[in-house]
């Protein structure tokens, strides 16, 4: 699958830009965070994306910042009268295509909740719309923002640990218990789509490195009633270069543990290995005897750094076509998991 | 494959125990480490098993120890004249299985480095001429008795962290520069058959389940001059009732680092995630909030464990039928990676 080439980008000439949100399942808080070093931002309209969401949290946080969006019942009608220049989608995962594809072939930015697709055939439409439309996309990779994940990306950007050659990454929630849109595969999409996202994109991210293959396993054993939802899940990659990644992913983290997830990663390189753990960041080099702890940079805020995209002030560190390239290595590795068999990039 | 049942265990009322060494490669220390606390063990003769082996450190440790062995120059002719009780084989990895049949052939038991075989032909090979015999074998998987490795398993046991159901295992070594024995398959028989054999034996130690496939990948790039020695490898296994787990294995382990080794396990259970790092064990379930330290169980031994199963007083932790299992294992991972498909068992 070939996503295009990058877009040129637009001067919008600070002008306030307008912004709908459709939904509020998702890290709709995203939003928020970022409008918060942002003055140029109005929330224009909210509607619920799937069914059975509430807006009200939505709505008031939009108005605590200077915001009284209308709530719409009908996302068309808010698209017609509010006509936003950039639309936030975070609703149910399996709803997200739908208002991807309509805003982009309305010539809207997106900046949506990771998987934008949940099935391989709304991927293709929305790669379709974009690349027949000069607009900005982004998906909510927003971990890579944190200042751990950030720390490390840097340190290994400065060649602190050569060339990267072995990768591990995990994503470990509690589960607690969660809505009917995660007991079934059409609305949830499955946990290496929804919960391993995160990490298969830090391989990608962090490798420099183009999907090879996958084989992956997941189960729903031992799920407390939560129907298709799967507990545990690990994928092997492999990348150019002979580049290898696995990724864990389970909703086995005790309601007794100290944090809600335990995201983590362990790079191997030639010269050194970096660590992610605990929202800390480890590096072993020749740089020094033992174990380093690096001093963490500032946590970014994703939102912000896509509407410096939108705004052509520069470039988001999620790309468009991330995006997608992330959402068919989801797609891929559930699909290798489903059919227990090797899949191909 | 199969590997036949349990054998009727042998009481050998407390006699000297005659012991011959063949090879002076892998963890011989073992037996000495073993001998430490045993007053009714001797060495009687040792021998080099491969090509350029010296057997003066082997000689000497003997001698302290109370056993001042022969060096033979033929294998044959020290098993024909000291007829020794027990056979340790610790040479290059790709002769361990010429040594192994040899001794279970004349019907003596084998304590014989991991793993015991690099090819499947010998693996087979070993097999049969233990079941045709009334002998007892183990492979040197030592990390089992390790104090964090122990308690971490009696944990499991005790039912800690409940049903197992996703385990990612770690080996990571320093390189440094090694001898030609490791430089071509023939001998050395792979990274993931020699490092990742011990990570391997603990996802099947602590899930208590059968393997069901094997997906791997390994890379000999950046191997500083080591002919075929991969330098890292990733293996994905799945286990009867959707239990998975991966092994990551490599030499990348800079030599700044505080320690030659990187052990690791992580296993997330239906009530409780365990781990070992650092030579420590980190708890977490539902008996306290966070994550506990918990104590660590004395070191056991190994050598001193298969002797005494040898005598009849006991059952040694790593049987035969598990020696040749893991070995299986490995050999099938390896056979996955160097083909680029899913290997069932």
């Amino acid at each position: 699958m070939r996503y295009g080439t990058r877009k040129g980008l637009i001067n919008m000439n600070k002008k306030i830009l307008k912004v709908c949100i459709i939904g509020s399942t998702g890290h709709v808080g995203y939003v928020f965070n970022g409008m918060q070093e942002m003055d140029d931002i109005s929330i224009v309209g909210v509607t619920p994306g799937s069914t059975d969401e509430k807006m009200d949290a939505v709505l008031e946080q939009a108005k605590k910042l200077g915001s009284p969006a209308i709530e719409y019942s009908d996302y068309r009608i808010m698209l017609d009268e509010t006509k936003p220049d950039i639309v936030v989608v975070a609703c149910h995962f399996g709803d997200h295509a739908k208002y991807v594809v309509e805003a982009l072939r309305r010539n809207i930015h997106v900046f949506a909740e990771k998987p934008v697709a949940t099935t391989s055939e709304d991927l293709d439409r929305i790669v379709e719309a974009y690349n027949e439309n000069d607009v900005q996309l982004a998906a909510m990779f927003g971990i890579r923002y944190t200042s751990p994940f950030q720390t490390a990306w840097y340190k290994v950007q400065e060649g602190a640990i050569g060339k990267v050659r072995l990768m591990n990454a995990q994503k470990s929630y509690k589960l607690g218990t969660r809505g009917q849109h995660y007991k079934n595969r059409k609305d949830y999409g499955g946990t290496i789509p929804w919960v391993g996202s995160h990490a298969i994109d830090w391989l990608y991210w962090f490798s420099g490195e183009q999907f090879k293959t996958v084989y992956a396993s997941h189960s729903s054993n031992y799920n407390k009633d939560h129907g298709d939802l799967e507990m545990s899940a690990l994928c092997h990659f492999t990348f150019t270069n002979e580049v290898f990644g696995s990724v864990n992913i389970d909703y086995l983290r005790p309601g007794s543990a100290p944090s809600h997830a335990d995201d983590r990663i362990r790079i191997a390189g030639t010269d050194g290995v970096i660590e992610v753990r605990n929202e800390k960041v480890y590096l072993i080099n020749g740089e020094a005897e033992g174990i380093q702890e690096i001093p963490l940079v500032p946590e970014q805020q994703i939102f912000a750094d896509f509407v410096r995209q939108v705004r052509g002030e520069g470039k988001c560190i999620i790309s468009a076509e991330d995006s997608f390239y992330i959402t068919d290595a989801c797609l891929k590795a559930r699909l290798s998991a489903d059919e227990n068999r090797v899949v191909k990039f």
